[in-house]
């Protein structure tokens, strides 16, 4: 099993996440996650899938994407060779203790270049950013806080240097 | 024509995500933006969709949504009750003059709270978290740059306050 991070540059119609989603869900592929965004021509939607299996299933998957009509373009984005980043919103309970070990928690969100964003006497709203292993090493470090409710983007991604994904027109 | 923001709790199931895009393709209602990613809970992943529509639509949506077998909960995120952040990654080329107008690019990053998270003679990568407003009002003072490549998150949300999705079990 590997992991491997897709950029794909589809065509901004109404149907194409469908048809993105409805192909992993029809073959079983593996999501780990899933973004979208407007690029900066807005009729082309730049999606990221994070997505795992054996080097075989990881081919099939390329192809088979590569193949659907609303599909533009698709690259891997290796981790060398990427600029990946997820962006995360945490909401714990401030009825936990907030100074539980050898760091506060406003000490551990400096170390993690997190900001806390909301805060009222029941809970603390904070926002981390960075590549998925860094957001998994935060949420470790918050394992003795009420953790109310949390929301992920889901990982999105550039290649590194001048190349890019052209549009093939 | 109004803007929504639904922060949607589904079971973590491999067909999920071909489910909710299906029925917004389906009945031919917009999405706008869309992010998912896992929770601290991982049965259960936290989808994120900007929707538009009138009244009407907007009402059908969130009832169509809740009706899925695999959802668990949605709630609206109100602009004024709630925390919404999205991540952009853009690429620009450094052959075009990096000191424009006014301000250079490092002070255009600056101002709005970015980073340089990559270099090469080439090209420059700029990651912003913000508010989609603040994210287009970043685009706009890149209007006199070359953009090779630009991935956003699409936005991810919390409510404030010890509010919180609860799951039904």
């Amino acid at each position: 099993m590997r992991r491997q991070v897709l950029s794909i540059l589809v065509e901004n119609t109404s149907g194409v996440l469908s048809h993105v989603s409805g192909l992993f869900s029809r073959r079983g592929y593996n999501i780990d996650s899933f973004s979208a965004g407007v690029t900066a021509d807005p009729r082309y939607t730049r999606m990221t899938i994070v997505t795992s299996g054996d080097e075989l299933i990881l081919e099939q998957i390329q192809k088979q994407v590569a193949k659907l009509e609303d599909v533009v373009d698709i690259k891997i984005l290796e981790p060398d060779d990427s600029v990946t980043r997820e962006l995360m919103i945490v909401k714990i309970s401030t009825k936990s203790d907030l100074h539980q070990g050898f760091l506060t928690i406003n000490e551990i969100v400096g170390i993690f270049h997190g900001k806390v964003v909301d805060v009222t006497h029941e809970s603390l709203v904070i926002e981390v950013t960075g590549h998925t292993g860094k957001l998994d090493s935060f949420l470790d470090m918050l394992a003795g806080y009420e953790i109310l409710e949390l929301a992920r983007t889901g990982t999105t991604g550039l290649s590194r240097g001048a190349d890019n994904i052209t549009i093939m027109e």
